[in-house]
C-alpha cells in the first residue's frame, strides 16, 4: 500500500509496549525501591493508619436503614450499595432455582494504577490502603479506588488523589481501560471501570502510595494478604502476556514464555474459543431478578446478622469504623462476611511445549451475561460438606489431593475490602500432566495465556477470580 | 522460539481465510448462479410462496392473550416473545424518563450462514424467505434463522433446514460465533446468536436456497428492501474487512482498502477506541426495568392496535398470516409497526487516506450494556417534527442536505419482518469533507473499518443498524 501525502493526524499502537511491560515484569534490582523496603513501608503504613473496626447491631448504623416494605438495607442518601433480596431460575446446575441476598451497587466506580518510566522501567503507583474489611489491616491496592459516589463526593470527605489522570487523559496513554465484573454470587451486576494510564511527566509520591515494578508486584502477590483485589483485576487487565521472554527451554519457563505468544499454537483458535463461550451463554438460560430482601426464603436477621439457616454462604453484618486515613474520620456500614476459606485453583498443562490453562465457563446469577470464565475450582468446600456427590465441583479432588511438585502457586489472598469482611481464598496453579483430559465436560476449555489476555480487553469475559490467577500466572517465574 | 516435540494436538488460525474472503468479495463472474439468475430465482420464489397477510382486532389472535392482571400481550405457551411495558430513567438526553411497550423476548436464537468453497470461491447459502411484516414479501435470509422455540419445537411444524450445521460444529470451520443485540428501542436485552460456518463437504441447495458469492451479496445490498436485517447482521461478522485488494490508489477505492487494512494509522488507537465506549458506559447511568403493559402512561389500546396518544413512535398490530411455505401453515401474531421510513446514516471521510467512520455511542433503554455504537444519525424524523432544536439528532442536517456526489450508498432496507411490520429504514453512506469537525461531540467518533470490524468479534459494541452499515461499506466500489 503506497504511504498517502500525511498530515500527521494518523497514529499507531505503541509498539514498545509489550518490550517495555516485558522489561517491567523482569525488574526488581533497578526499582526505585527494593522489596524489603516496600514491605516496610506498608508494615509501617499499616501502623500509621488508625483503624479499628468493631462488628455492631444494625440499630447503630448511621444512616443505613431496613427499608420497612420491602426489608432492604440501604443508605439514606440511595448512593454507595444497598443490601437486597435476589430470585434466580436456572436450567443449568443440580439447583435450579433459589433465593438469597444480594449486594446491589449500580454504580460504576473507577480501579485505576497509575504507570510511568523511572529510569527507563515502567513503574506502577501503588497505595498502602486500610479497608475495615481486611484481615490484616493495610493491603496493596491501585492508586485509585473510588466509587461514583467517592468521587462525586456524597460523604464529603477530602478528595481522592490522582483522581485526575483517570477523569482526563489529556497527555496521557491508556493502556487499558475496561469494566469488568466482580463476585457473581455477592453483586448484582457490579461492575468497575479497570484502568490503567501512562504517564509521562513526574508525579510525586504521597505517603500511602509508592512506585512499584510489575516484577516487584509478581513477588508480593505470592505473600498472604498483601496485594487485594482491586490491585489484582486492575493488573490482570495489562494488555499482552509481557511477550519478549528470552526464556526458550522445554521447561516450565519455556512453556510459559510460549503460552503468552500470540503466534504460539493453541488447543483451540481463538474464533472457537469465542464461539464456544457464546454457545454457553446462549444454551445457559438463568433469569435472575432483585425481588424485597423480606421476600428472601430460608434466611433469617437478628439484630445483627442475616444469616442462612443452615449456617452456610455467608452473613451480612455491621461494623463500626474509626480512621485517621480514609476521607472521612468514621463511619459505619454493613459488610458481607463469606463463610469458610474458598478454594480457588487453576489446572494448567504443558500441550507440546505450550502452557494452557483450563477455564470454566460458570454462570453466577449476577453476572450481567449469564456466563464468564472462571479458574477450573471456585468453591467453599464446607459448602458441599453435607451434600451429595452430584453437587460436588469437578476437579475439586484433583486440587485437594495434589502433589507438591504439582503446586506452582498457593497463596491466600482476600477479596475486596469495603464490601467483603475476612473474605479469604486460597489462591492455587497447579500442573497436571499432559495426559490429563482435554474436554470431557462442556463447560471446561484449555486456553492459552495470550487467548485469557486477548480476551481481558473486553468486558465481561473472564470473572474477578480468573483475573486474580491470571496476574499470578503471568508472573510465574 | 525452538519448536517443541509436538504430538499435533496445537492448532492456528486458517490464515488462507482473509484472500478467501477477497477473493469472494470480487468474485461475481465465477458465481455459481449469476447474479440475475439469482434475482429471477428471489422473484419465482416470492411468487410461489403463498402469502396472504391480514390485520385483524386483537381478539382474533389464536394462543395470544392480553394477562388481565398485567396487561402483557403473549404466548398462551409462554414462549415465543410477549409486549411488556418498560420504565427508563437516564441522566441522559433530553428526555430523562418514560415508559413505552416493549417485545420482551429472552430467547437466544440462531441466525446462521453456511459458507462453501466451489470452484475456489466461497459462496454463501442464502434463504428466498417470506416473513409476514416484510413490505414485498420474500427477501435474501441466513440459511438458518431460528428462534429457540422454533428449533425446539413449540409449534409442532417442520424441522428447519440446515440447523444441524450450527448445532453440531463437528467437521465445519466457524468463521464467527457472537451474540449481537437488536433494536434497543423496541426490544428488551434480544439478542441472537451470529453464526459463519463453513463446510467442506456437498451441501445441496433446497428450492428456497441458493449459493450466492460475498460480491454479488455487496450488488444485492444496493436493491431496495432484498437483503434482510438477518442476513446484513450476520454478513457483517464476517471477520476482518477483506484485506487484500490490491486497489492502491489516492480515491475513495484506496481510502476504502487501507480502512480494511489493520496496518493503516488511525485517528485513535483501537485502546483509544475501547476507553471511549467504556467511559461512554461509566457516565450514562440508564436504569430499564419491564413493568406492566397496564402501567405504560401516553399509550392506548384499541380494539386493534396499541398506540401513542401523539401518533408518534410505533403501534403495535396484531396479523392473520396464511403460508405454504412455512413450518406450519398458518397463524396469527402481534407485530410493531415503527411510523414513517427512519434515516439511519454513516458519515465518512478521508483522513490522509484512509477512510474513517462517524460512529455515534448511542443509548437506548433496551441494550444489555446501556451503551452500543450506532451510525451517525439513526431517527425517524417525523418524531421530531414538533419539537425544538434542542431535540434534533446531531448531524441529521448533513444528511438531509447532502448534494448527490457525497452519497456512496442509499438504499432502502428493512428490519426484521417477523416481528415488525413495514418497518422501513432508508440506509445511507455519505461523504464529508477532510475538514469536517473531528470529535467536537464526546458521543461521536471517527473509526476506520478494521477497528469496527475488529469490535464485530466480540458482542454488544455494535448496534444492529451500524451492523447493517459496516456490512454496506464492506462492499462500496
Amino acid at each position: 500500500m503506497a504511504p498517502s501525502a500525511g498530515t500527521g493526524l494518523l497514529r499507531k499502537p505503541d509498539t514498545t509496549l509489550p518490550h517495555r511491560l516485558a522489561r517491567s515484569a523482569r525488574a526488581e534490582r533497578d526499582a526505585l525501591h527494593s522489596t524489603e523496603e516496600l514491605l516496610a513501608w506498608v508494615r509501617e503504613r499499616g501502623a500509621a493508619q488508625l483503624h479499628d473496626v468493631r462488628r455492631i447491631p444494625f440499630a447503630e448504623l448511621d444512616k443505613w436503614r431496613f427499608d420497612d416494605a420491602t426489608g432492604d438495607l440501604g443508605h439514606t442518601s440511595g448512593k454507595f450499595f444497598s443490601v437486597q433480596g435476589l430470585r434466580v431460575s436456572s436450567d443449568h446446575g443440580p439447583v435450579r432455582s433459589w433465593t438469597q441476598p444480594i449486594i446491589n451497587q449500580p454504580e460504576i466506580g473507577i480501579l485505576g494504577i497509575l504507570l510511568r518510566e523511572i529510569d527507563g522501567v515502567l513503574h506502577c503507583l501503588m497505595q498502602a490502603k486500610t479497608e475495615p474489611g481486611n484481615v490484616n489491616g493495610v493491603q496493596l491496592s491501585p492508586t485509585v479506588q473510588a466509587t461514583r459516589s467517592n468521587y462525586t463526593r456524597v460523604h464529603e470527605g477530602g478528595a481522592v488523589p490522582y483522581l485526575e489522570h483517570f477523569r482526563d487523559a489529556a497527555g496521557q496513554q491508556v493502556l487499558s481501560d475496561v469494566l469488568q465484573s466482580e463476585q457473581g454470587s455477592w453483586f448484582f451486576r457490579k461492575r468497575n471501570r479497570n484502568m490503567l494510564v501512562e504517564v509521562r511527566e513526574p508525579v510525586a509520591e504521597h505517603e500511602d502510595f509508592r512506585w512499584v515494578t510489575i516484577g516487584q508486584l509478581h513477588r508480593l502477590l505470592a505473600v498472604d494478604d498483601l496485594v487485594n483485589m482491586d490491585a489484582r483485576t486492575v493488573l490482570s487487565c495489562l494488555p499482552g502476556g509481557f511477550e519478549g521472554s528470552e526464556v526458550d527451554g522445554s521447561d516450565l519457563a519455556g512453556a510459559l514464555a510460549r503460552s503468552r505468544d500470540p503466534r504460539s499454537g493453541t488447543l483451540h483458535t481463538t474464533a472457537e474459543v469465542r464461539s464456544w463461550i457464546t454457545s454457553r451463554q446462549a444454551e445457559h438460560q438463568v433469569r435472575a431478578s432483585l425481588i424485597p430482601l423480606h421476600a428472601v426464603r430460608g434466611w433469617r436477621r437478628t439484630d445483627a446478622e442475616i444469616r442462612h439457616e443452615l449456617g452456610t454462604f455467608f452473613t451480612v453484618l455491621a461494623v463500626d469504623v474509626r480512621s485517621n486515613s480514609r476521607e472521612v474520620g468514621g463511619w459505619t456500614q454493613p459488610l458481607l462476611h463469606p463463610h469458610g476459606t474458598g478454594v480457588v485453583a487453576l489446572l494448567v498443562k504443558r500441550v507440546d511445549g505450550v502452557l494452557h490453562a483450563l477455564l470454566n465457563a460458570r454462570v453466577e446469577p449476577g453476572y450481567l451475561d449469564v456466563v464468564e470464565l472462571a479458574p477450573t475450582v471456585q468453591c467453599t468446600p464446607e459448602n458441599y460438606a453435607g451434600l451429595g456427590v452430584d453437587y460436588r465441583p469437578p476437579h475439586l479432588d484433583v486440587v485437594l489431593s495434589r502433589r507438591p511438585e504439582q503446586v506452582l502457586f498457593d497463596t491466600e489472598l482476600s477479596e475486596e475490602g469495603g464490601r467483603f469482611y475476612q473474605a479469604r481464598n486460597r489462591y492455587q496453579i497447579i500442573e497436571v500432566d499432559a495426559d490429563f483430559p482435554d474436554s470431557d465436560l462442556p463447560d471446561f476449555r484449555w486456553l492459552a495465556l495470550h487467548q485469557l489476555t486477548g480476551l481481558l480487553e473486553h468486558s465481561h469475559y473472564v470473572n474477578v477470580q480468573a483475573r486474580s490467577l491470571i496476574a499470578c500466572l503471568r508472573g510465574l517465574r
